[in-house]
C-alpha cells in the first residue's frame, strides 16, 4: 500500500491540483489563491470540518463517503440561505501512514458532489494531523431575493419541512449496526454516507419569501430552536404531522425493539439535511408548488407562535435532553 | 483549569461567535452562512491550514501567535495575488481536554491580525479531533489591474523581493533552541511567531503591472521555482543581492557555529511571507517608488532568462536538496 509520506507533499498537491476545477479562470489551481469571477448581489460563506472517529468512521464510510458529505454540508448551508452554491476550498489533514489510494478516494466524492451541485472546486491546502480531517469552505450566491436568515419568523407563519425525517440517523445506526446493507438498510444507510443538499428545494422556497430557514442538520427540535432563539418567538409543532421517513417504519417490522423509535428519530436524527422554514400562511400553497417543481414534497407541521416552544407534548427542551440521554445511552 | 468539554459545544460556539466581526450584514454570525455585500471585480478565494506539532509547537508558541499565524498566512497568499483580504472563516478543531482559555486566546490572534490587516472574520465550525488545528479560509477582492498570477514571468523581467529573508526560519530556530527571548533572539523569534502579510505592499506592487507574484511562505529557492515553473522560464539569482536579514549576522556574532548559515537561511528559509515578484525592467524604479511609499524596500535581485534557473552558482534543484537534507538533520 503506497502512503501519503511514500510519494511526499510537492507529489500529493499535485495529484490534488489535478483533480480540482481547471476552469476557475484565470488564475485557477497552483497559483497562491484561486480567482472567482465577479458576481451580482451578496455572497454567502460558510466552512464546515469533518473529523476521524468524530465526525465520521471509516469502519463504515470510505474516503468517497465522507468526500461527499464535506461538500454536501456545505451547499446545505448555502441551500438554507436561499443561494446558489459556487465554489469551494479544502483544507486536508492526513496521516503520515494515510493511504494514496484513500486521499484518491476522498477527492473522487468531492469532485462528485461538487459536479452534482454545479460547485467549483478551486484550491486546497494538505498537512499532516493524528487523525484524518476535511475542512471544506464554501462560497455561494444569495438569491434574487437575498438571502434568508434564521432571524425572520413571526406568530402566525406556519412552520415547513421538506421531505421526510429520520432516515440519516436510522442510517448511522444501522451501519454501526453492522447489519447487511440490502433493502431498506441498505438505503437508510445510503442516507446517513451520501446526504443530498436541498439547493433547489433552497432556491424554490427562497424565491417565494420565507421569514427564516434553516437545514436539518442537528436534528428538528435542535435546528427549531435555533429559529425561535434567533427570531425571539415560539413554536407549537404537531407530532403526527411530522413527515416521519417511511423506511423508519419498515425498518421498525423488520427489527422489532432493536430499532430506533421513529417518531423520536424523526424529531431527533441530524443530518438529513431537508430544509426547516416558516412562511405567512397565504404563501404555504405557492411553496409547496414551487417544492413539488423541484421534486420535493412540503409539510406543514406548525405554527410559530408568542410565548411557549413545543413539539407535541415536550418542549424543545425537553427533547433536546431526550437526545443528550439517548447520545450518552450510545 | 476549564476545558471545552467542561462547557459543552453549545457553549463554545456561542463564546465563539461573540468574537466574529458582528458587521457582517444581515447575516452576520450564527446563521448557516455570513451573508457578504456585493463587491467589484474578481474575488481571490484561498485556505490554508495549521495543526498541533505539525506546523506549530505549543513549547514555544501561544495560542494567540497560533491565531494571528492562521489569519496571516492566508492574508499572505491575498497579497500575493495583489488582493486586499476582506472575510475569512475558520475551522476550529480542539481535544476535549483542551483549556477553554487556550480557545479564547486562539481567538485573541485571530481578532487581532484579522483587525491589522481589515478582514472580517465572519464564520467558524467546531470539532473535536487528536490535536488542535486551524484551517482559515479566505476572501480577497482583486487589485484594479486584476489578480497577478505566478505565471506571466518572462524573460528580460527583473526579480525582486519586499523587505529582508531569513528571520522567520531562524526565529523558529532559536525558539526550537529555547534561548532567552531578548535582544536579536528576541527579534526574530518574533518574525516567526507573528508574521506581517504584505497586504499594503502587494496592492502596491499589484498596481504597477509585475509579471508574476508570490509570497515567500517555502522559502525563496521554492517559492521562485513556483514562478519559474508556471512560467516555463529560467532564472539567474545573484547571491551577493540577496537582502538576508541584518539580525542573521548579529545571531551568528553572538552564537557563532551554533547560529544558522545567513545566507543558507536566506535562501532557504520559509514563512518571512515578504513578496518576490518578476517586473519588466524600465518598471522597477516605479515598484520601487511605490513599496516605499507603502513602508517597505525593495531589493532587485536577478533576471528571469531563458534555460538554466540558478541562485548563485546552485541550481534550484540544488538549493533545494540541500533545504531538505537540513530539515532532516533537525
Amino acid at each position: 500500500m503506497k502512503t501519503v509520506s511514500d510519494i511526499g507533499e510537492h507529489a500529493l498537491i499535485e495529484r490534488i491540483a489535478n483533480r480540482l476545477h481547471q476552469d476557475a479562470a484565470p488564475g485557477g489551481p497552483g497559483d497562491d489563491a484561486a480567482v472567482l469571477p465577479p458576481t451580482e448581489g451578496p455572497l454567502v460563506f460558510t466552512t464546515d470540518v469533518l473529523v476521524e472517529n468524530v465526525d465520521f468512521d471509516f469502519a463504515y464510510c470510505s474516503g468517497a463517503d465522507v468526500g461527499w458529505k464535506a461538500i454536501a454540508a456545505n451547499a446545505s448551508d448555502v441551500a438554507a440561505m436561499g443561494g446558489a452554491p459556487r465554489w469551494a476550498v479544502a483544507a486536508v489533514c492526513m496521516r503520515h501512514d494515510t493511504a494514496v489510494a484513500l486521499i484518491d478516494d476522498l477527492l473522487d466524492g468531492m469532485v462528485a458532489a461538487s459536479g452534482r451541485w454545479g460547485i467549483g472546486l478551486v484550491g486546497g491546502d494538505v498537512s499532516s494531523a493524528p487523525a484524518l480531517s476535511v475542512a471544506v469552505s464554501m462560497i455561494g450566491v444569495s438569491g434574487g431575493r437575498g438571502p434568508v436568515l434564521r432571524s425572520g419568523a413571526t406568530p402566525g407563519d406556519r412552520i415547513c419541512v421538506t421531505g421526510s425525517l429520520g432516515g440519516a440517523a436510522a442510517g448511522l445506526a444501522v451501519l454501526r449496526g453492522g447489519l447487511e446493507r440490502d433493502g431498506v438498510v441498505g438505503r437508510l444507510a445510503a442516507r446517513h454516507l451520501r446526504p443530498v443538499a436541498r439547493v433547489e428545494e433552497g432556491h424554490a422556497v427562497g424565491e417565494i419569501g420565507p421569514t427564516a430557514m434553516i437545514d436539518i442538520s442537528d436534528g428538528l427540535a435542535v435546528d427549531l430552536g435555533h429559529i425561535v432563539d434567533s427570531s425571539g418567538v415560539g413554536c407549537a409543532v404537531e407530532l403526527d404531522r411530522i413527515p416521519v421517513d417511511p423506511d423508519l417504519h419498515e425498518l421498525k417490522s423488520k427489527l422489532g425493539a432493536d430499532a430506533p423509535d421513529p417518531i423520536e428519530t424523526a424529531v431527533l436524527g441530524g443530518e438529513d439535511f431537508e430544509l426547516l422554514f416558516t412562511i405567512a400562511e397565504e404563501r404555504t400553497g405557492q411553496a409547496r408548488d414551487a417544492l413539488e417543481r423541484a421534486g420535493s414534497e412540503m409539510t406543514d407541521i406548525g405554527a410559530i407562535i408568542e410565548g411557549e416552544r413545543t413539539i407535541g407534548e415536550r418542549s424543545l427542551e425537553e427533547w433536546r435532553k431526550l437526545g443528550w440521554e439517548h447520545l450518552r445511552a450510545r
